[in-house]
């Protein structure tokens, strides 16, 4: 190892390594797995990180890339011994092409700075979470990452029109094309998205922008129930078309633990309602998308599919609207927790909420079941407070989680990734043929099983 | 051969075997390949293709998928002895579901036939283009088919859920799921989407429908010069956001040649402009948004982007423009001619073609190069004609086309995909790493070559 670290310092730039007792003071994840590597490095171009990567395949050394650690599944976690590879030196955004609406950027540049940087131009990067100061593009791009307008724009893999990754014995892949179209062979990106850094890392990527949309219309609606909300989406749908955006789903449990945090939120509604959904659309015409979608509010109401509903009518009273349903800090009260994030298909969520409720109650009688979600995305986030958590328990929670969703063929990861949380559960989702085949992806690409082993599966 | 001839016919049904003097009947494909195969097998179900690969897999027999053979770069030409697997007796639409909006089918079934059963209940799957009728959506998946809307909808890879495949060695990855979000672990089925039958054969997959439009505008413009086509797309995007889903651009030369056939066509303008524009949008409003496209109209308009414009006030007036823009039968005028199907970025496009037509006119100084194609996507079709289609004549087009697409950092296949027409020409799009990674991915997935072999390129 310690030869590992001497080849890299005459490799690096000083401030490019971190060891010893400086590794003290990184940061853990948001899992709370603590920083264990025996040295981060901290490249700052693509030539770097293809040295680093092949000194690590000379020495046969596991490497951990890093980016905002804002995964919720473990997937940057590190084991003593291992190398960090963080991306933090690499942020710059190399390239705001406003003629063909890309943008080109290293793999360290938060979120948050790439939305920044094409709004200057009057673009838009679709892509939005709540991590957005933190998260980096190339976690987003390593964890496939989802959030807040999926059901209109897709995921990340939507919008990614180029990469460049070095693979583990450090050859450099660099598909940096600007193009929307491109059948010239296998779509080789498509493997280093969502493969959560196990089969190459990546540095640099070309980002699809999008003409920043003039009309955004919000609004909170409040349902009487579930077959009400699925009604309301399928309606939504079709008044609301192409410039539906979000159609995020709070159940009342949720939304009272927001709500208890008067310093931050007013109540919108004067009653309780079982369902809260927050609507959003972005449009090109201000007045008529903002007809459009008074007129679809009004047609829900109609149809008895709401019982109220708030508009926003500024972008305060919009960000109002937006921090309840990010507002994931109120989950705290409940803490300890165990936090899941499943897919499954529309017509079987009310029946698997039920099960895993009456299962939960079962053992732990004083158990809370929290939902809320991107309901558009058939995407709901789930939070279990049983009362500890101990790894056990998790365990017990766990098996009632995700033994159930393989009765309703739901899926373990909607967008979290499977990091090392899920990676007991990915059987559930996955068949033995189609784990065998990642294995077998991941012996041709990294045979020595270096970049982010034991993450996902373990070979 | 006929050992294996003979275990195949013990294992399928009679109608299954294709052998002798009945392949003459068979047809070839529209890139003129006849078919030399030694036999075609025509399995019913997926446990079928598992017998069928793992047979030819134990004789180290070569295999070519087909589909609806309506692709233009040699993707299903057999040889003397390969085996052809045909996918016509697969054509189940197996399950249409409302609620979750997908659609569960076979690989043999045409486009057309699904974009009819998602239209019957009000759904509509977006892939389209001109050979609709007998296109499969197996050979749509296998080839990412582009078409009309990709501006709006994506290619075919983002239209699929879930695929079922088979392997070279009979193992089926059966990966059908329904949902929009599935991060849990790789995404087995980019792999096969775009690959041409070389990784794997598809045989069922998860179609996503979205609800039917509720409107269509529909516009032929006439543009005075290129950088008013460009900025009409930009304008397009912004005023028409959403909605806009087609901008389909034609040179003076193919209109004129379409509008030469005056029984098929009536034309739509008094005058002669050097390009012509067909844009279309989908939306979820009938009125607003023939507002909308009315108002964009006369915005182009007022800002001299388009000199005249005709736009449909009917279905059948709409299906008269698109058949201008579809009517590619009106090449056939220009026989022997060379198809390309290329994308590049929108700033670079009409150096490019200024160059291309330069060196064309100093080699052949009667050629003719007719131009149209997806600009909203970047994606041109060249026609080429120079007088003769012999082979050498051929590659020196190409040479001419694909040489300078290089300088323009081009691709050189949009949406046809490589095949073999394009395999000697990977490279002007694809590095040296880039080809290196698909051959191991290759190597991995189908270790004894047998699927597709020779396709995109010869290991």
């Amino acid at each position: 190892m310690s030869q590992l670290i001497e080849e890299l310092k005459g490799k690096l730039d000083a401030p490019a390594m971190i060891t010893g007792a400086d590794l003290q003071q990184r940061p853990g994840d948001m899992s709370g797995n603590l920083c264990r590597a025996e040295a981060i490095v901290r490249p700052k171009t693509t030539a770097e990180v293809a040295e680093i990567l092949k000194l690590c395949n000379i020495h046969n050394h596991p490497v951990v890339t890093m980016g905002g650690l804002t995964g919720l599944a473990g997937g940057c976690a590190t084991r003593p011994g291992d190398i960090g590879l963080s991306m933090e030196r690499m942020t710059g955004i190399e390239e705001v092409d406003v003629k063909n609406h890309t943008m080109t950027v290293q793999a360290g540049v938060p979120l948050q700075s790439v939305q920044e940087a094409a709004a200057e131009v009057g673009l838009m990067f679709p892509v939005d979470l709540g991590a957005r100061g933190s998260a980096t593009i190339g976690g987003n791009i390593a964890t496939n990452a989802g959030g807040n307008r999926v059901l209109r724009f897709g995921m990340t893999r939507q919008l990614v029109l180029g990469i460049e990754a070095v693979l583990a014995d450090g050859t450099v892949i660099k598909s940096l094309g600007k193009v929307l179209k491109d059948n010239s062979g296998y779509d080789l990106k498509q493997l280093f998205i969502g493969s959560e850094g196990t089969l190459g890392v990546v540095t640099r990527a070309v980002l699809r922008l999008i003409p920043e949309p003039r009309s955004q219309n919000t609004a909170l609606v409040a349902v009487p129930d579930f077959e009400s909300v699925i009604a309301l989406l399928h309606r939504a749908k079709y008044c609301l078309g192409s410039n539906l955006s979000g159609f995020e789903l709070m159940w009342d449990s949720f939304f009272q633990l927001v709500m208890a945090h008067r310093d931050r939120h007013r109540p919108p509604f004067a009653d309780q309602y079982p369902f809260y959904v927050l609507i959003e659309t972005l449009g090109s015409d201000i007045d008529t998308d903002a007809a459009l979608f008074e007129n679809a509010l009004e047609d829900f109401y109609a149809a008895g599919l709401i019982a109220d509903a708030v508009v926003a009518k500024s972008n305060t009273e919009r960000d109002a609207l937006w921090a309840i349903r990010e507002d994931v800090e109120a989950l705290i009260s409940l803490y300890p927790m165990f936090l899941f994030d499943i897919s499954l298909a529309l017509d079987n969520m009310q029946a698997y909420l039920a099960d895993i409720n009456d299962s939960l109650k079962r053992r732990w009688p004083e158990s809370q079941c929290v939902v809320f979600g991107h309901l558009g995305d058939g995407n709901l986030h789930l939070v279990v407070a049983v009362g500890d958590g101990e790894p056990d328990t998790r365990t017990a929670v766990e098996e009632i989680v995700y033994g159930t969703l393989r009765d309703y063929s739901g899926v373990v990861s909607a967008e979290h990734g499977i990091g090392l949380e899920k990676k007991d559960y990915l059987s559930v989702t996955r068949s033995d043929a189609e784990i065998a085949m990642m294995k077998c992806l991941k012996r041709a690409m990294d045979p020595k099983n270096l970049l982010n082993p034991g993450k996902i599966f373990a070979l």
